[in-house]
């Protein structure tokens, strides 16, 4: 809701509105005011960074850096060509080893990433969709060489790969068989990882492209009703896996809105659950991890991005989330250094520690604004459901929600070109000094030592294990069993991330090459 | 209101809440809800950033770097002499001359401060006390000889001497004079500056010596009663002084509590001036100037702060303020740097113009937590005030506000120490990183600079008027006329602010000693 269509104040809660079933409390059906009872004061949220970059040895250098700061879980940014299901060596890997994330081919990177951190003591968040089963399979084979069991393995892999064809483009196979991984990676969780989160359904790579808050609800929720039914149609029983379903939101600018977006979408998910499928209560709760938005941020008087970033984690925070992601001020330029990045941890130390909002559950509960902004993008959220679902469901609606979104970036940016949507030290208050970005990484270098070290580990195998593997992967591609078992056992034979990948993209073509 | 002793989470509104009664609408009493009905939407609050150091030149180049940058009023820091009474070249103020606010001891300095600066175009604040009336005098003096009528002067002197000797200690002469020197200016701006705020009654520094949110309301608020007393005593009609009237509060770091803090004291302002005094709305309306807490920034990690004085600033504005002073993240080190002081300004612009906040008169009206909080604020500071009123008001209270302060200050400063606190890079994530003070400007320079300018100055008067308008001065002191139009026709004559001053201590004695 803009200023533009609503009045100064709100004397009143909501027309119709029915605070006890509205609401609820903390901690009850329908989780509008959050999904635990005591909040922060039982759990503080997780402090979780998304970092990565180079090699696996440089990643787990940044992890030791933010553990021993303080940081509480780990969260993995993979390099494009991980994400995209190519070996480092591949033609299609070239420039890009190392850049956006770590590069991750085999077990032997991914036992280096995780070198000295305990499995068992710490949760892991893997941004990874398209090639979330290869990377699960080698979290897996990793912690089963440790000794660290697999009930005990704490974690997420976003696996989300319908918002993949609708926004963020790291999509491999056709949407068939890649819905097919995305059931196959929930019913291997289910049976085996019973503290992971087998799939973060994510509307931030969404908003980052420009969607309103209110579309980011809708299409990610509209992408949850539809990870639910097929893993209804695959046979999961819903409590096996509803209640280890997860959400990631992003945190952008407009406080009070983005904390109303964080209610409502809890309500319309706990209705959802309940009224559709049944689910208990326990399978009604949105949980979800926050980022705030990388694409508020500004290349021009960088420390301004602190300001933003300590509003957006306040939004967070407010809005309840379970884990939280603050960017660091010099994304926008560059990769983010260690001072930054510190920072960005000291940001959520100050809010959880200093400013007092962790000790209140829902703390803006109540209020007529942010309950009449949570009613607003509620009914904004289900109008958009409702369309997706007259259009069959959403992979039918891939296109539509793609169109949308392109259709509210363009709106946003006719804004900031008018100046009626300003951005500080962009169109306005730009003072014109020149920001560079600092010398990065030498990424040649770093894409030389990988492909060396990938050229000596693939030496090392046994070139018949990794043929019957392969024939393995193949013949489970073609078949209906679970692919995570297969692959579990092809990593810890050696076979890469990209010879896998090969392997399914023969069977199953690619999106923009089917078969 | 702690954690310790209060529920997670409020169900709904406190009992016995009578919303309209106890809300009113943004704009109407109490208002407890603001001051404005249509809030930042009609007009943004004040951005005014306190800055002052060195000589007149050295700060009026640093106003017209603010101006340009955006800020949209100024804010006068004085040095220590000049809020002492003594010029630059007295023995008194060796070494303390620029060093934290700017060196004003004659009409030259004041000349050359306000330079290039539209008198008739914007709000300028003094923070200046025991000697506001010399310094108002000086203002005054420099806009009739630009020839900016009086009626078009718009500002505020802090001229609460009250809370010098509970908190802040630029007191000089004895409380009953003091308190007449107060009168005087409310008498003169009421007569003469329509639209200048001839008070600033602070609870900013008693909550920066340590008070509570609570005893920060009440004790500002006792103060001023007092004033308005003795106003009334002094024969200004009510309503010709009251609307003018405003406050200056601190923002901490514990959000909600510090908005219901806003909220309270406007709610008792209004039921004060109401039902004791019988003033009309537009005299019950507690405007203030909110500026972030400078004891809570540390010297280790500066950045940090930069993420307190954003959440400070948000307490600020959605508490409702009418102008705000944001402080630089190097404050705890040394004199705010260009490059600090300009993220400071971004700050406010930032909540202004992208965090979406400024749309909506007070957000959080409603949420049931804040208005706990107001009612426990609300509660807390009534008792305090009556147990000022039954001890005769504030003047006879000043010593136990002082010793209660002291209390809390000690309890605080337990807390940090025992680790129950958390100040983050302090006693919880520190790193042992040096935090080396920048290099400073060279003050032995600086005050050289200005006494050789003063003494040239002294040396271009006319002796005979010198000593006729101080003798003037004396009189005056002995007498019950308005000592300001008589300072006025002083310092247009040249006489120094530090002559001023001496010639009143010859009358009045001094607080520490008394005639």
């Amino acid at each position: 809701m803009s200023r533009d269509d609503a009045p100064a104040f709100f004397e009143g809660p909501p027309d119709g509105f029915r605070g006890g079933e509205d609401l609820g409390a903390p901690g009850s059906f329908p989780f509008t005011r959050g999904v635990y009872r005591s909040m922060y004061r039982g759990r503080l949220w997780t402090m979780r960074q998304y970092a990565g970059f180079g090699t696996a040895g440089e990643t787990n250098a940044r992890y030791r850096f933010l553990l021993e700061r303080g940081t509480t879980g780990l969260s993995v940014a993979f390099d494009l060509p991980t994400q995209m299901g190519y070996d480092s060596d591949a033609a299609m890997a070239a420039g890009e080893v190392g850049r956006v994330g770590v590069a991750i081919d085999s077990i032997a990177d991914m036992r280096t990433l995780l070198g000295g951190i305990d499995l068992g003591g710490i949760s892991c968040s893997m941004t990874i969709n398209a090639t979330a089963p290869v990377l699960l399979a080698l979290y897996t084979a990793v912690a089963d060489e440790t000794g660290v069991s697999r009930d005990r393995l704490r974690g997420t892999v976003q696996n989300d790969v319908l918002k993949e064809y609708v926004a963020r483009g790291t999509y491999i196979y056709p949407v068939r068989p890649s819905l097919r991984l995305v059931s196959d990676l929930m019913a291997f969780a289910a049976a085996e990882l019973p503290r992971w989160n087998a799939i973060s359904v994510s509307g931030y790579h969404m908003r980052e492209a420009g969607s309103t808050a209110a579309q980011e609800v809708a299409f990610t929720l509209s992408n949850g009703v539809e990870y639910v039914r097929r893993a209804l149609a695959r046979g999961i029983a819903l409590e096996d896996f509803a209640p280890r379903i997860s959400f990631f939101f992003a945190a952008h600018n407009d406080l009070f809105e983005e904390v109303a977006k964080f209610r409502a979408a809890r309500r319309i998910w706990a209705r959802v659950m309940k009224e559709r499928f049944g689910a208990s209560d326990r399978s009604c709760r949105l949980r979800f991890h926050t980022q705030t938005g990388g694409s508020t941020l500004t290349a021009q008087q960088p420390l301004n991005n602190v300001v933003r970033v300590t509003v957006q984690a306040l939004a967070g925070v407010l809005g309840g989330t379970q884990s939280l992601h603050t960017n660091s001020y010099d994304e926008a330029l560059a990769l983010p250094g260690p001072a930054a990045a510190g920072l960005a941890l000291r940001t959520q130390q100050i809010l959880a520690a200093e400013s007092g909002v962790a000790a209140w559950a829902d703390p803006l509960g109540g209020s007529f604004l942010v309950e009449h902004l949570t009613d607003r993008v509620e009914a904004d959220a289900l109008t958009l459901m409702w369309r997706i679902e007259e259009m069959g469901g959403s992979p039918e609606a891939i296109d539509h929600m793609r169109d949308e979104i392109h259709r509210a970036a363009y709106r946003h940016q006719l804004a900031v070109e008018a100046g009626t949507r300003v951005v500080v030290g962009v169109n306005r208050h730009a003072t014109g000094e020149p920001h560079e970005p600092p010398a990065g990484p030498d990424f040649g270098e770093l894409e030389a030592r990988q492909t060396a070290a990938l050229a000596a580990f693939r030496k090392g195998r046994d070139p018949g294990a990794v043929a019957a593997s392969l024939a393995d992967v193949g013949a489970a591609a073609r078949g209906d069993d679970n692919m995570l078992p297969v692959m579990i056992e092809a990593v810890k034979r050696g076979v890469t991330l990209g010879e896998i990948s090969d392997a399914l993209r023969s069977v199953w073509g690619t999106y923009d090459n089917p078969p």
